[in-house]
């Protein structure tokens, strides 16, 4: 006998978290299609060459890797690889700009550890253009963000972004280009490791002056709506071109997510937001659920220079978001924040009174699911306080009792189990209160 | 620069057919939750240790194994040992009978050929019980199919099915239980090989009288509707046990086949179905597309006396089938079946007419998803030829022109892209359009 246990870092769920999972996985499906984004199911294995191309040392530690034969493979690590592979591909086949979205499972071999997945599922959405892009594709991202988590009604959210050109811009205009990118990984870090130790580090191991880290501190801690934030960066006076581009940018993006309907309290500009990916080359996003954000970030991304550099000659420049859904749903339910609401597939669950009545069940739900009803046919030949037992751990709602004066008369008893009231029902009555539930 | 190619054996579709793809997998969901099943999403990695406790020689040759430091992983080949695990596993935490689905990837590192799949979908729904499942399951599967080929809409169809009680009880009242087995296997190559090789392999390779093979020959070409079958068989008089528990199991599923509303022109009884798989012990099933049998079963099952003897000392019976979606899908893209509509997600596609109307495209787009449309907005400062190319090449129905007479009176040019006809809409009959459409 070998004992049936799951890998640690591998989600396994009981059918009624399933389905509360799956509900999450559907709202962020359906919101991705609400713009018009196309699914993507790209392979889960690839060559090695083609998935190790970009890593580093860290992503590659972490793969999982497949010998077979001569063939040297590899599960993939995220779902961006495999766009870039995928469009690199297909490049003359696609319609640009090409919105894509996929949700599928991604492996890491992380340090096994409560919280920490190695297999986990990724939603993803990106708009990839071919030469250029539209920064208007930037302000179209929070709009996504925003109708997602609120339809998934997880509590209050805020959208933090930035343009990475205004921070790199104004490092430039001090004369610290040369260190820019260690000054924002410094910055990536602030909130762990604090402003006073943000600015001791920038003097002791930086040597940089301490009016210029002032100012560097000063700049982004910068606060308030974006209209003011917008004010008090107009009076640094910086003319550095960058500087002055990720300003404009931010400004067109603030702008648009207004009118893509983004209310201005669920959004934040945040200049010390960098984001750790090298790759993101203009706007980034993060998104904190409000008085939960020591879960972290629920949904990321920005804007990047060049998808496929590895695959193709072709620039193609793109923006996208991410939401790691695993990540998410054990932080809700080990939190307690998750709605057991709608933790069942069925509407109903019909109990024949005896197998006599069994025909008679199964027509009656015949014509529930004829009208698109989901309905579960207790067939098992029980007591009728076992059929009953049974109803109520599945958590349905109805249970349908069918015995032969309902046969006769045509009127069924109807059971809300949560609620536990009964009444008698004709099918088109029966049809209505299932649809409407 | 790395060439980005897609493995052999792994299928990677462009957008419209993966739109089409896709759909087939929610009719397929759709259904499977009509009957109230459960969703399963286990995990892909597993020790080998789990995942090959049952396999034999060709199945582990087939495996993706992972070696990751002391750790010996494998990649699921099916899902049927990931759920006997899982319900061995939660054993305690489930309501039984336990029906369950999951529609996922596995993976079989088969020879590489034209339209074999190293990657590819199963879509499997199972009803387990606890000792003992009743019979009525076994016909509940048929509607299930049906249904969900009804549905699909890719022609005709017969679900042929038998119970392997009924031959294997036949063979031990001709007193051929020793080699049962064997015959079996040579049954299943029937269609193969042809029946008068049949006749001869088992004259020559297992000396059986000239008048068994008669018999047998004439047992398993019986034809008929079932009503007739069951009638013929009645006149071989056979006293076997496991020969009448078979029979009487099988009148038991065409019965209750038709209340379940299985239609008798789609279901035909064939006693020489016994399907290769060594578990089945009872009710068998194969679906066949009419007129394109040459494609093979399109979706097979069957009945089971225990899931999961290698992970609990329970008994698990069940009954479940399994649809292979890639394999039908690429047969059906090869062959020229696959009709194309439905081939966007998005119901409309606004095309300002110039950047100055840009918000007011939005400001639309945002009415239309409050109404939930799925509606791409095209946000690129490009010439309206270039727009329209943009439109016609998303294969999306409607496209909606935007310009400034547009915002002033609030009436939209709409254009259907498939007959070129256009008319001007209030925003109101926009919504009622394209909710229609």
């Amino acid at each position: 006998m070998i004992e049936p246990k799951t890998l640690p870092g591998f989600m396994s769920l009981l059918p009624e978290d399933q389905i509360l999972f799956d509900n999450m996985k559907q709202v962020i499906k359906n919101n991705f299609e609400k713009y018009g984004f196309l699914p993507l199911d790209t392979p889960l294995i690839e060559s090695s060459e083609i998935l190790l191309a970009k890593s580093g040392g860290e992503t590659e530690k972490q793969i999982y890797q497949i010998k077979r034969g001569d063939n040297d493979l590899c599960i993939r690590f995220d779902l961006t690889v495999p766009l870039a592979k995928y469009v690199a591909e297909n490049l003359n086949n696609l319609n640009f700009p090409f919105a894509r979205y996929e949700i599928a499972k991604v492996y890491r071999g992380e340090r096994a550890q409560h919280g920490r997945f190695r297999e986990f599922y990724q939603c993803d959405v990106d708009v990839i253009g071919r030469d250029s892009l539209n920064i208007l594709y930037d302000a179209q991202m929070p709009s996504i963000i925003y109708n997602i988590f609120k339809e998934l009604d997880i509590g209050d959210f805020t959208i933090i972004l930035s343009n990475r050109k205004i921070l790199i811009g104004f490092l430039q205009e001090l004369g610290l280009e040369n260190i820019s990118a260690d000054i924002l990984r410094l910055v990536d870090k602030i909130a762990k490791i604090g402003q006073e130790n943000f600015a001791l580090s920038l003097e002791k191991d930086y040597n940089i002056e301490k009016s210029k880290i002032e100012k560097i501190v000063e700049f982004i801690t910068i606060n308030g709506d974006s209209q003011s934030q917008f004010e008090k960066l107009e009076k640094f006076d910086i003319q550095n071109e960058t500087y002055k581009l990720g300003v404009e940018e931010l400004k067109t993006v603030v702008e648009y997510m207004k009118v893509f309907g983004v209310p201005e309290k669920n959004f934040e500009i945040r200049l010390s937001l960098v984001r750790g990916h090298d790759y993101y080359t203009g706007t980034v996003y993060e998104t904190f659920l409000n008085g939960k954000e020591n879960i972290g970030s629920v949904c990321g991304g920005g804007r990047y220079d060049n998808l496929a550099g590895y695959y193709t000659k072709e620039k193609l420049p793109g923006v996208g978001i991410s939401i790691g859904l695993t990540r998410l749903f054990f932080q809700l339910k080990e939190n307690g924040w998750l709605k057991k609401q709608n933790g069942a597939i069925s509407k109903a669950i019909i109990l024949p009174m005896g197998q006599d009545t069994l025909a008679d069940s199964l027509a009656l739900s015949n014509k529930l699911r004829e009208n698109g009803i989901n309905v579960t046919v207790y067939m098992e030949d029980k007591k009728f306080k076992n059929k009953l037992a049974y109803a109520v751990k599945s958590n349905i709602k109805y249970a349908i009792f069918v015995g032969e004066d309902e046969v006769a008369s045509q009127k069924f008893t109807v059971k809300n189990l949560f609620d536990t009231t009964q009444s008698q029902q004709s099918v088109d009555d029966l049809i209505k209160i299932l649809k409407e539930n």
